[in-house]
Formats: structure tokens, C-alpha cells, sequence
């Protein structure tokens, strides 16, 4: 029963502190795929991988380490977090079934509310109501107005107060998603914030697409930053490709890319497929995928789906 | 030591005789990665892999069903070959030396010679004189011209005739290759040939890039037939956008892109690099592929170098 998770964790700085919490996941024998830190966005992202007990032993070593060393009080960032270690999902690969994903979520909840003392809400298939399927809502007021919110917002495991300094926890099982940024040849923050509300969903653009304009000041550039929920129906090309046509429209260019954790095989070959004009390209036609097929398909990222 | 192997049969329209060679090759325990059949072409290839030992004797008892079941002496094609089982490369995977290949090319030339009666020359890096290097010119004046040549062109093993129904075979280690297809929106030869001109090596094209202006009777169309050998130097992205282009200028599209056999994964990363402006796009930022990596690795296509 393998699983991936992708824990974020509200400091962006501190190499040493990402250096402990990449030590601590390994030593409950998670693979970690990769480790990536941001100045701007003020946040860390994890990704790991392993059995189901490996993946939340990783878990809870790695939020004891983030409850211990972060303090949400003195932190700033662009990006909206709740807590220390702000979400945690749990993506289901190969055969595992989502449900099993959600079991460890509920499990990983509980033990966060009761042995660290975190506040959890769970949120996408862990969502115990519809208010807590989407993750911008549970995050909405931030760690700021979290404990206003939490008067009359019970969460579904540990304390009805938000810690003091590492405040609380998104925790879900959900299907894989392609995380990445978009530069613009622009610092205008209101350009980033068009085209990304002319993208996403939300706002009646495509299918699958959660999409924000940030101003990042450290490197005074602007992107759009964006998830791609539902990669089956709107595909990385297509995201991308709808990005620079919007930028253009706006006299701006997209000067690069970049993938935030990592993603999934058959995001890859949708993207080859597209770009080389070869349909139908699958496990089958690449040399080394054909070969290690066995141990490719232990692993695969399945598409999102319904539970 | 792992290897690959990709016999090229002079038949391109017996889908019995193409499951026969595959039940064949797959006795000896090697892996039949793919088979494919063209009626234009005439020609079959398949992609084989596994250790030296297991792929040399997939490839005599292919070797023995094509001898004992082609009869060149009736067959036409589009595609130039000197025989029965037409050319087989191998190509070295993982850390399998080059010479390692060599070696095994050389075993195979000489069984084949002796057990099957077949002349052998051997070509790239098995050549043993410079006129042999490139297989274009060991092919040159095809079956047809064989007697001929032979007079004066002795083989590095085997008769010093041609075998009367299955000719020749050229055999060498290679480096991988990746070999596609182009249709274009015409049925016009000439234009094909143009743009293969255009954009081969050898007339002053890309480096890395060999090229043939084919017409396809029974499909009626034409197509732009390719190697792509030396594909760090010319991606497989720059040889299809300079075919695009050139066909551009003649006012004919390029309608699809057809993959002979397999390609490397490098390849498929490059691709994905270029058009999703991922800079830097490694085995580490793929879920299945970071996980996978060791099955990877031991069958990494290496890219051609020098031996």
C-alpha cells in the first residue's frame, strides 16, 4: 500500500530546519523524492513516499520538528497558512484505494491533535463537512483570524484553540495534483492577478485550475501561481499554453517555469504526446519504462477520480 | 549486462510470421519490448532487451525464422535491404561498455555466418573498415545488387555469396537512435525528398540527422522517414520543428509523427524540458520515475558518445 504526501511547512528560509525535517522523515524509512524551500512564498514542501505506516511515522516526526521550531507570530509570507506545518495531503499510488489514504489521514489527524496538540481540520476526502472540502476555505483568515474563526469553527481533532505559536493543520487524503509557477516579464502584481482570475476555475476559466498572482519581493518578479487539480480534463499544456495566451493578450511574456514537488509520469507523457505530435505515447514506447514497467506500475500516480 | 537489440525482418505484411519471431526471441528469456509491422516499408522491427546471452540467442532464432521464411527474391518495398533479417544492432543499456556490445555483435556475426549461412557485414561500431562505418553504405545497391558487389566486397563472416533467398545481414553495436516518421500533408514525392535533403546531416542539415524522402502506395502518402543519432546535440524537438518548418515553407503540413520502435526516456525528458519550460527536468522530478530509480537506472539508455 504505497502513498505520497506533500507536507508544507511555514518557513522558507531556514536551510538547517529543512535539513532536520528531511532527517527526520528518512528515519522512519519514507522516501524523500524531494525538499524544496521558497523566500517569498516563506514556506517548505516535502515530498514524500512509502508504505502507509512509513509515510506517518515521516508525518509526525516531521511536525514534531515543525511544532518545536517555527513560530507562525513572527513569520510573514505571501502565501496563506494556517499553522507550522500548514497541510499535510495524502495521495494514494498504484493500487491503493483512496479510502486507505483517508484511513491514515483520520489516523495522522488524530495522533497530531492529541500528541502535539494541534487543532486538525480535516479537508478534501478527509472533509467531515462541505465547508472543509476546499483547502482556501479552511485557511481563509490565515493563522491571524484563527482564533476568532475557531469560536465557532470546532475542529476535527485536538484542541478548540489554535496552539499558540504553531497554530493549526489542514489534513486530507486527495488525488495527485501538479503544483508549479509561472514568471511573468512583468512586476506588475495586478497583471498576475488578471490572468490568473482569467485561468481558474473559480472564476469561469478552465476545468481544474486553482490559480493566484503573487509579487514576490525578494526576487521583485510576479507569477501566477497554480495547482492543476484535474489533469485528465485540463492538462499541464493546455494550463500553461492558456497562461502565456492571457499574458500576451496583456503585453506580457512568460519568462519561465517552475514545478513546486513533483509530478506524475502520466502528466509527462500527456505533454510529449501533445508537443511531438505522438499520439497513444505510452509506458510501452520508452526504452526504460517498458523495462522497469513492473516497478513503474507499484508506483503510479493514478488520475484524479471519484472516491 | 544489459543490452537492446532492434533485428530488422524484410517483411512488412505477415502478422503470422511477425508472432512466430516474437515467440521466438521471447523463448531465449529476453524481453520483447515491442513489435511493429509496415506493408509499405515491407519491414518488421522488434525491440528487444535483456542480458548479452538471453538477446544473442533471441536473436539466431529470430535469425533462423526469417531465413527459412523470407524469400527476398519476391519481395518489394520502399525501404533499401540486403536481406531476409536486414540489419540488427546492439545497443548497449545501463553501464554495459560499448565493448561489451562489440563483443556480442561479433559473436552473433560470426554464428550467423556459420550456423545460417548468411554473409555478415559488420557496420558502426563493429566496422572493420572505414567503407563499412555507416550502414547506408553497407545497404547500397540492396539485395538486388548483392552477387555484384560481393565479387570484389568480401563479408566478415559467412559465404562470399549472397544466401539466394535471404542475402546478407549487417550487424553492429550502436548507440541508440531514435527513428520516426513524418507525414506530410502532400502526396507529392518530391517534396518529401526535399525536406529530407534539407534537413539531413549529410547535405548540410542538422547534425545527427538522417533522412529519406519515402512514398507510401498503399497509404497513399508520403512521409519524411529519420534517425535522430547523435540526440543531445539535436533534440528530437529541433528535428521535428525544423521538418515543420521546412515543410512550411513548401505550403504542406506535417499531419502526424509515427515512432519506429522505442525511444529513450532522455529523449521524452528533453521534450517535456523544452516545451513545458521546465529547465532542468529530471528523473528526481517525476513521482513514478524518483521511485523507480534504481529499476531505471540499470537500463538507462546512455546517450552516443564516443567508444
Amino acid at each position: 500500500m504505497w502513498v505520497e504526501s506533500v507536507p508544507n511547512f511555514s518557513n522558507g528560509t531556514d536551510r538547517a530546519l529543512l535539513e532536520r525535517l528531511i532527517r527526520a522523515a528518512r528515519r522512519s524509512g519514507a522516501t524523500v523524492m524531494g525538499a524544496e524551500q521558497d523566500e517569498d512564498h516563506n514556506r517548505a514542501v516535502l515530498s514524500l513516499a512509502g508504505s502507509g505506516e512509513q509515510v506517518l511515522d515521516a508525518l509526525m516526526a516531521t511536525a514534531e520538528v515543525a511544532v518545536r521550531e517555527i513560530d507562525l507570530r513572527g513569520q510573514r509570507g505571501i502565501h496563506p497558512r494556517i499553522g507550522a506545518i500548514d497541510v499535510v495531503p495524502i495521495i494514494p499510488l498504484g493500487d491503493t484505494p483512496m479510502t486507505y489514504a483517508a484511513q491514515l489521514a483520520d489516523q495522522l489527524g488524530k495522533r497530531l491533535g492529541q500528541e502535539l496538540g494541534l487543532p486538525v481540520f480535516l479537508y478534501e476526502h478527509s472533509a467531515t463537512r462541505p465547508s472543509r472540502k476546499n483547502l482556501a476555505d479552511v485557511r481563509r483568515g490565515g493563522f491571524e483570524g484563527l482564533a476568532r474563526r475557531m469560536v465557532h469553527d470546532v475542529p476535527d481533532y485536538g484542541p478548540s484553540n489554535p496552539h499558540p505559536s504553531a497554530g493549526a493543520v489542514a489534513v486530507g487524503a486527495r488525488w495527485a495534483l501538479v503544483a508549479f509557477n509561472c514568471y511573468l516579464s512583468t512586476e506588475d502584481l495586478e497583471v498576475a492577478r488578471a490572468i490568473a482570475q482569467s485561468v481558474r476555475q473559480s472564476s469561469g476559466g478552465l476545468v481544474g485550475i486553482k490559480a493566484l498572482g503573487l509579487y514576490l519581493a525578494r526576487q521583485r518578479a510576479v507569477q501566477v501561481s497554480m495547482n492543476l487539480v484535474d489533469y485528465p480534463t485540463t492538462t499541464l499544456a493546455e494550463a500553461l499554453e492558456r497562461v502565456r495566451a492571457e499574458a500576451g493578450r496583456r503585453n506580457v511574456r512568460v519568462v519561465r517555469h517552475e514545478l513546486v514537488g513533483l509530478m506524475p509520469l502520466r502528466v509527462l507523457l500527456e505533454a510529449a504526446e501533445r508537443y511531438l505530435q505522438l499520439p497513444g505515447l505510452g509506458l510501452d514506447k520508452v526504452v526504460e519504462l517498458n523495462l522497469a514497467r513492473s516497478a513503474i506500475e507499484q508506483v503510479m500516480v493514478p488520475p484524479p477520480g471519484e472516491v
